[in-house]
């Protein structure tokens, strides 16, 4: 992950919080005394964030001393320890609820992602997210979809070509058409990948040079006849509609990945607390 | 809600989602032709965020035309149109995900929101999120709470006193002494919140001049009790632990309000699209 | 205070000054050798801002090293040390001016804050700031009335609410009904205030439910009035032209807080000086 | 004025004061309607900031609408108008306190710039401000004192060379040596201040090539000794300790520039209002 | 290019210019006359950054009328009019220098980039830029490259993967086994892209399935033996090296992309200048 | 240099260039092994930015360990070590290409103003840049011109007056009447700097006051009389049109500085390379 970036959104997260100060803790007159913290697993998970917590601590203050006893990818149970903090009780107290907020919300993309792509991997399928992300939040999320066992989808809109539905709708070219004009046009350093919402545009799409044809909202039949149509001429991406319960039904030979807006659109906080005592 | 921020967290989810640019639309002959989004719910749900979405468009493109048939806070069901946004295809391809990604977290929020409302508001008690936002979203997510009928928390560390167990654990002082001390030093402008662990602690905090009581993991009868207890001394706060299943054995006559902290922390996601086609 | 704010504000404030460098130092042959700024006052008052002074040497070049010898609070008189610096010449010699503006200006409220603060003090009244602070410098100049003895204000549009009397004058409800309908409204965490440019509305005030009631240029003897009319159903705050000439008249039993708009907008700063030599 | 730089200044110290938003405003029914909002001097002073306040405003809702009766450097007295504002109520109040600020705090400036300026300008002497400004507002600062009449010293310390006492102690050349190398050294589109803290060092730089010679904290009679040894080799700027009281003495023919920090480091702020009504 | 990435560079780089503000100007008794600017070639070449160039005006002071005559890619004579802007003369004289800057800078990487690109594309080979580009300006200069008929590399270090000498010796792992290991790895939607700086590694590249084969400081025999042994199975990208004098010796059948660090690390400024005058 | 505005480039630059993150060395098994980085010149020249580059590393990783052999201002030729970085592989190849891009660019303009200054240097002549610097790098591109030898110019717009024909165009006045006032009424801290572009407007110029005359695109010998002419009145600044190839008939007696716009804004890069390995 690019450091920098992760910096911004942690401190910019921070001062969400804490606005002009901690009022309450700015009251309490053992604000300054030392203090240690215990983040603890409350629920079994797959722990994502550890750093990214401890690094909310240290911005603040860069004299908490932070030692983690999990890493990123463990499996947590109710009870678990995760690590320790040191430091004034100000500074934990002032940077605990976004330490936490960043922990639970990954931990919870982790968990599920894991979850998923332990059932397809068996089938050598991926699991991927989609750009379905939380704004401002998108590098983290892939990171975590990663620790779970996940792979990423395109970043961004400038790392991939993707021609999708709406892409065919307006254009006046055929879909094999512009998937050809595309191919040709594209950067030689990124791949195209072009979507069929239709069984019929799966030759089409074959047959003028994409690198990825991305099955939208197939049914499962749909996508065995699909990929027995690609051949071996594109990968084969799953996407739309696919969830933890329908799962199995689109783990389907030959595919290479499945791509699911859940893992980021809608993320069950894992929950994670920090106990803080006088040291 | 502050519009400065607001337009500083749309800037920032568009350029993440933008990157160097969108390469797909810049290879599409048609990038530049004029085009028709038309924004649909797929599922029943709030609306929240409409504003938020076409606010996406004018930011990347001003003279993206805009016209919302539906307000935040309409209810939604599958097929309904929400508004529609006429200009160059190509910012509307370029905002598209974003705004989509706004609308859909937010009417999410507000929909759960409002289910949970109209429940607790039959016996006049308020439902409030908690600062288990997702970190930079906050004022967007206070925002579609109130849209489901919700009302607010303290907006920030900075905008109310709230002692919680950390602070009782960490201090010399007996809770209610604590308490005392600091409804004393606070600004007159703040209420004191104090979150009472144990049932023992009621009394003590109810005594010492908490505007607040926060009745922290309490079982049921054990809000009946504290709410006798409390007598009109304070408000009455339920909260931990309280979710879709258990709300209505919270739904206690005395209490005031009921704070969730899954209304942000755990959202889904609601279905809504856009449909793009040449105009 | 939040720590990256401040850090913030004092980033910007140094650029500001260096633009593209301090052209001066950087053509002394000098610049790179050790060199000691001992800080001083030359002038009584009460010091603010060491460390916000100190932090200014830091955030340009870290290895600057800082001892001082008073804290925040500390009585000043002509020629007292207030601490000692440390570090490379150049690094000396481009934040001081930063340094200064800060700690000149913010002692100049802390300085008028305390005098302000302890007259009123005895008779159980706090001082307070008002929100027509110096744009961009809230946050340190809410901490310098604190180090005066004074107490807080809300801190910002969010933190309290506040109905003035261009709120009254462009609702159609009646003062009185208006504050019942926002106290019903507002969020159970923030406190109501009202403002009373009346004697007469007072009492429709404190019977519709205001957590403080603001007389807005009220002469003394109306004060009087209105603190008995209260009784006690809320906090009363004197406001409007409050000043260290007229303050003893507004000190008057059963006033709660009196607010100063001049201790932010109107500051006078204390003279403090940094002397530079070679080490 | 860099309007890009001002804008940035305006924006940060809206959302300083909005914070999540208005709370008080988002409660009003008549949120919004639209109103009228009058800008009224309150007392006698020099107008300064009329426009930046009206673009608080428009960059918080640019459909508020502007007309303004005076312009920056009218002579204000009580009860004159100085523009009208008509837009949401919502919008009105928002921006209310920030303009205020602003508006008062540089006609401030202005009406003491003209009280000296006037009283320099009949000898032919230049009033300056210093180096001494607010933090963050420094560019606006500087624009006061020139719409009061005053001229500016060097914006920051890269756009003139200025030695002062700190250089000349850290330095192992003499203080004419100095002079002359840094002279030499200099970039030749920079002028070349020397400070001198002696009368005995007058003569030393004005033959060393200083484009100007500050004398710091000169009696007025060194003053007077000082414009004839320099006998137009430079220009000569009186600094330190001047201030309303005192300044006729420094009005000494010869004298090119007086230098005066309490322009920006002790303002008082302009009593101006906004007067909302519905319209 | 992504709208709101180029005008944060276009913001930066006028208050990069302007400082405190445009001191000549503000001396100019005309200043706030209305002007005409007429942008005018003055060296042969390609045209790029005219809406760039215009768009720094608007943003300065958006009631600058822009016509331009000519778009990006033109070709430019000695004379040519590209445009002109009518507006206040403040607001012309303020921001010339950074359009200037900009459409000067832009036009000499596309001028290059068609000189090149046209000798290529007779042999269907493609002239792409590198990573080695202006720091802070790449975005803008990968769109000049396209705008001479170039195409663009990738776009950052997150939208491709490319492994080079460096990652190479850095790895225990043999060339073709690290491939073969990234490329199982690497997202769905990335391309691998794998560097040869010894021929003995193209079959191992090649036979691992890297997508394309990147040949550093190759001579041309060995880029035609590359060519031939890739057989198709990979893209042929040639790199390291080859400028315009050369170029022609690597114009190899079987190449698909040349890419050239000096099309963007050694850039000469087209000569474009703008003249004011008094409308 | 300030180095808050330095780091904020650096931190751009490298944000610009990891994006998401560096996918290719995430994929690297040996990525967390400590490696060793060696900068090595490849081409003959002048070192510039040697600490810049370091500062790219250690603002991603502080970890980084820098030892520098040569200092900013050393004759680089092929092969030499510059400098040795030891630090987590991942960090060294992460901020490697944005680390080169600005030593190499820094280096370039280094290297020719070195060349040029010390042509005029014999004739006691300064070689200065111009505005014509890379948008977002002017402080940069500043110190790389005196690390080569040569002088500055104006900072930016703010730091001197400078009167060019476009001014003189608009004006009402006759160029030596606007030299005149404007003089009068300018900063005292500032010089005023005149253009001329015709040799009839060189004694008006003079004779009005100017601090520098800058002759505009004169041939040699309109130089030479124009010396003769402002006869130590004025600096004499040649300007336009000169370059490397014509230097030397321009460097006449008399002159004191020359400004070449090529020094920035037509670089060429200087070949340097980072070579990476394990440790």
């Amino acid at each position: 992950m690019n450091r920098l970036l992760v910096d911004d959104i942690l401190r910019n997260a921070l001062t969400e919080d804490l606005g002009g100060g901690d009022v309450t803790t700015e009251l309490l007159p053992e604000a300054g005394r030392p203090a240690t913290g215990t983040l603890l697993a409350k629920a079994p998970g797959v722990l994502c964030g550890a750093g990214i917590a401890a690094r909310c601590f240290t911005l603040l203050d860069e004299s908490v001393e932070i030692s983690l006893k999990l890493e990123d990818g463990a499996e947590l149970r109710d009870g678990v320890e995760i690590g320790r903090l040191r430091g004034r009780a100000a500074s934990l107290l002032a940077a605990e609820r976004t330490a936490l907020n960043f922990v639970q919300h990954l931990s919870g993309i982790a968990t599920l992602s894991r979850r998923l792509a332990q059932r397809a991997a068996e089938h050598g399928i991926r699991i991927v997210e989609t750009r379905k992300t939380t704004p401002g939040l998108r590098v983290l999320e892939k990171y975590a979809v990663r620790v779970g066992g996940g792979y990423n989808h395109r970043y961004d809109l400038s790392s991939a070509v993707l021609l999708k539905d709406n892409h065919f709708a307006l254009s006046k070219l055929k879909p094999g058409e512009l998937v050809r004009r595309v191919r040709a046009q594209a950067s030689h350093a990124l791949r195209v990948i072009a979507e069929a919402t239709d069984p019929q545009l799966v030759e089409e799409l074959a047959a003028n040079g994409a690198d990825v044809i991305l099955l939208d909202n197939f049914a499962p039949d749909e996508v065995r006849w699909a990929v027995r149509q690609v051949a071996g001429r594109a990968l084969v991406e799953v996407s739309g509609g696919v969830n933890e319960a329908n799962l199995d039904a689109y783990v389907v030979p030959g595919v290479d990945v499945i791509s699911i807006g859940a893992l980021t659109h809608s993320v069950r906080a894992l929950d994670i607390s920090l106990e803080i005592e006088p040291r």
